[in-house]
C-alpha cells in the first residue's frame, strides 16, 4: 500500500548544550511512554493536581490559575497575553532579543495598542526607563522576559514589578529559560502573569508551557467584555478543566503531562535551591574553561544567566562548520545566535540535566579540538584545566 | 525542599474504547521516549520530512503544506479556522454536533461573519440545503465536520464539496475522528483545510493535530491583508520551519512527533484500505453483540461511524454507575454523552489500535455483567455470541 519506507525512529543520542531542548532524563522519557489513558480517567485527574501543586512549588506561587498549556512555551506567551488583552488596550513591552520582539507581534494580533521600549541585544532594563514609559502610556499590561533566550540576558523584576504595580498596571513575564534554574518569584515579585516552556530548565520535551496567573490578573479576565481571541487557550474554559467541574475543554496531552509530572518532581527532590546552586556552579566552571580558550561572553557579567551562556564567535571561526563538527564528533549541540546575533554567537545551554560537570569538560574539551581545526592556537588543555580547578575550588 | 509527596508516574493500563484517547501501540509509546533531540537537528528534520509524507498519504493528498500543528485537534480546527478568515469574512458552518457548534465559536473569534445551519445531533447535512445556504450568505469558507465524535455521525462531503466550489468557496474539514479510521479524501474530495487529531484512528497519544492545505488555500492565505490571529498558528510562518529555510518559529515538540512518525508508519504498514476493512468488520460484530444485548443505536444505520458507536442508554440503566463498573472491573473506558446527549448515550469507541475482536467480545462480556447488575435482563452470554457469529461469517 504505501510507497515510503520510513523506518522506526532511531533518534541518536546526544548532549542538547543548545538553547533548548535540554537533556531529558531517562526517569522523564520513562513517564512520557507509560500506558495513556483517558482525560477524564481518575488517574489523569490526579496527575494534574499533582502537577499544578508542584507547578505552584516551582513558580513559588499561590496562584489558584496555574497550569500547563497544551502547546510549547510560544503557547504560554500567546495564552498569557490573549487572556488579559482585550482590542484597544494597552500593552507596554521591553524589547531586548527575539522573545520581546514576539511578545509585541502576539500582543499586536490580539489587537493590544503596543508600545515598545527596546535595549541592544545583551543589555537590560531598569526600573527608571520603565517607569518613565509607563507614565507616558498608562498601560494595562507590561511584559517583560526575564531570561532571554536568544541573548543571555537576565532581566531584575522586583524593583520594575513595584513600579508597574505602582501604576496599577499587570505584569506579563516570560520566565521560559529561567523556570528551574534561578529564582523566579511570582508571588514574591508580584508577577500577574507568567508563562514558561518544559524543554529549558526543567528537562522535560518540548510540548507544554506551565502558566501561572495572579487574582489580579483573574478580575481583568473575569472583567472582559469580548471573548478572548484563541477559543484553544481560553483560560476561562481551560481553568474549568483543571479544577472546578473537570468541564471537557480539549483532549490534553496525556503522555506530555506525565513527563511534566515526573520532571517536576525531580525538581523538587533535588530541591529548588540546591537546582539553583548546581546551575551557578556549572556555570562558573565553564566560563573559566571559555576564558581560558579565549572565547568571551557577549553580556555584561552581571546580567548572565548561568544556563544560557552567549559567548562570541572568536574572529576567523567557522560558525557553522564548529557546530556541525560538535555534533558530528561528540553528539554535542550547542546553539547559533539569533536575529541580529546570528554567526557572531554561540549559545552553549547548561540547563537542568544538561548542567553537570561531564558536560562542561566535555563540551570544553571538543571546543578545544574544533578550535584546532580551525586553525586557532589556545594553550593545549587550558580550558578543561581551568574547569577543573574551578570545580576543585569549590568541592 | 518539598512538601510534595508525588510519586512517579503509576498509569494504568486501560483499554481505552471512548471519544479517543484510543489505545496506543507499545511501538508508539517506544518511539515517543526515544531520546530527544533539538528541533534542528538534522535527524529531527529528517522525521519532519518522512512525517509530511506519511501524512500527505494518509490524507490522500498532494498538497505541499501538510503538517502536524504542534496542539491538539482542537488547536488545529484554530489552525484551520484562523488562517483563512480574516476580520468581516463570512463562514457557513453546518452544526449536528459539540464539534461544529465549536468551529462556529472559534470562527466568531477570528472575526467571522459566521452563519450556521443546523441539523439535530445524529443527523447529516445534504447538498442541496448547503447549496441554499451557500447561495444566501455568499462565504469565503464552509466548514463541516466529517466525523462528529459527540455524535457518531458520518457527514458525506464529496457532493457538498462540489456545490461549495461551484460557488467560489473553500471547504474546511473536520476530520479528527475519521482520519485512519474510513477514507478522508483530501485530493479527491478537493478539501481546501483539513485538521485531524492523533489520538483517535491513528492511536497516537494526543498532543499534535495534522493539517493540510490546498494550493487554493494557499491562495487565501497569501492574499490576506491582515495578520494571522494566531501568532502560534500562523502557516505563513509554520510552514518555513516545516519546509523552505526551516527558519526557527517555536520549539517543536520533538518526542510527540516521533510518536506520530511510527504510528503512521504502522497505520501505512497496515495498508488504509484494511486499516478501514478492519474498523468496519469490529464495528459490525460489536453491533451485532450490542443488539443482542438488547442496546440500539442513536444514528441511522447510514450515517454510522464503524469507530464511534453512539448507542442509547436503555431506560433505568445508571450511567456513570456503568461506565465507572466498566472501568474498575475491567479497566475499560467507553465515553458518556456530550452535550444534550449527556446521559442519553455512551460513545464506543473502536478506534485505531482499539479496533480488535478482543476489545468487542471484552466490552459485550463486561457490559452483560454490568446490566446484569443494573437490574436488567439479558439472555446470558447473547452479546458475545452474536459477535463471534460476525466474526465466524466473516471469517
Amino acid at each position: 500500500m504505501s510507497d515510503i519506507d520510513s523506518t522506526t525512529v532511531t533518534a541518536p543520542q546526544r548532549i542538547l548544550m543548545g538553547p533548548g531542548p535540554s537533556d531529558v532524563d531517562p526517569r522523564v522519557l520513562a513517564a512520557l511512554s507509560a500506558p495513556t489513558v483517558g482525560h477524564l480517567d481518575p488517574y489523569f485527574l490526579q496527575v494534574m493536581d499533582e502537577l499544578q501543586s508542584m507547578l505552584r512549588q516551582v513558580f513559588r506561587t499561590e496562584n489558584e490559575l496555574t497550569l500547563a498549556v497544551s502547546g510549547t512555551g510560544s503557547a504560554g506567551m500567546e495564552a498569557c497575553v490573549v487572556n488579559l488583552i482585550e482590542p484597544g488596550d494597552r500593552m507596554l513591552i521591553g524589547v531586548n532579543g527575539v522573545f520581546g520582539t514576539r511578545m509585541a507581534d502576539v500582543a499586536g494580533r490580539a489587537g493590544a495598542e503596543v508600545t515598545t521600549i527596546e535595549r541592544p541585544f545583551g543589555e537590560v532594563f531598569d526600573a527608571d526607563e520603565v517607569a518613565a514609559a509607563i507614565e507616558q502610556t498608562q498601560p494595562k499590561v507590561v511584559g517583560l522576559v526575564h531570561a532571554e533566550t536568544s541573548t543571555g540576558a537576565l532581566q531584575p523584576i522586583e524593583e520594575i514589578s513595584k513600579v508597574v504595580h505602582d501604576a496599577g498596571a499587570l505584569l506579563l513575564l516570560d520566565t521560559v529559560t529561567s523556570l528551574g534554574g534561578l529564582p523566579v518569584e511570582v508571588d514574591g515579585w508580584q508577577v500577574d502573569a507568567v508563562y514558561s516552556g518544559t524543554q529549558k530548565c526543567l528537562s522535560c520535551p518540548p510540548g507544554l508551557a506551565p502558566v501561572s496567573f495572579s487574582p489580579a490578573a483573574l478580575g481583568a479576565m473575569d472583567a472582559r467584555k469580548t471573548k478572548v481571541a484563541s477559543w484553544y487557550l481560553d483560560m476561562s474554559m481551560v481553568r474549568n478543566y483543571w479544577g472546578g467541574n473537570r468541564a471537557y475543554h480539549h483532549t490534553a496531552p496525556i503522555n506530555m503531562n506525565y513527563a511534566l509530572h515526573e520532571a517536576l518532581r525531580l525538581v523538587l527532590a533535588e530541591g529548588l535551591e540546591n537546582r539553583f546552586a548546581r546551575h551557578r556552579r556549572n556555570h562558573l566552571a565553564l566560563r573559566a574553561g571559555l576564558e581560558a580558550l579565549g572565547i568571551h561572553y557577549a553580556v555584561p557579567e552581571v546580567h548572565r544567566l548561568p544556563q544560557l551562556n552567549a559567548v562570541l564567535i572568536p574572529d576567523g571561526v567557522d560558525d557553522a562548520a564548529v557546530r556541525k563538527q560538535l555534533l558530528n564528533e561528540f553528539g554535542l549541540e550547542i546553539g547559533g545566535g539569533l536575529g541580529p546575533m546570528a554567526g557572531k554567537t554561540w549559545r552553549i545551554g547548561l540547563m537542568g540535566a544538561a548542567s553537570t560537570n561531564r558536560n562542561v569538560l566535555l563540551l570544553l574539551a571538543g571546543l578545544e579540538r574544533c578550535l584546532a581545526d580551525q586553525g586557532i592556537s589556545v594553550d593545549r588543555g587550558a580550558g578543561v584545566a581551568a574547569a577543573n580547578g574551578v570545580y576543585a575550588a569549590q568541592a
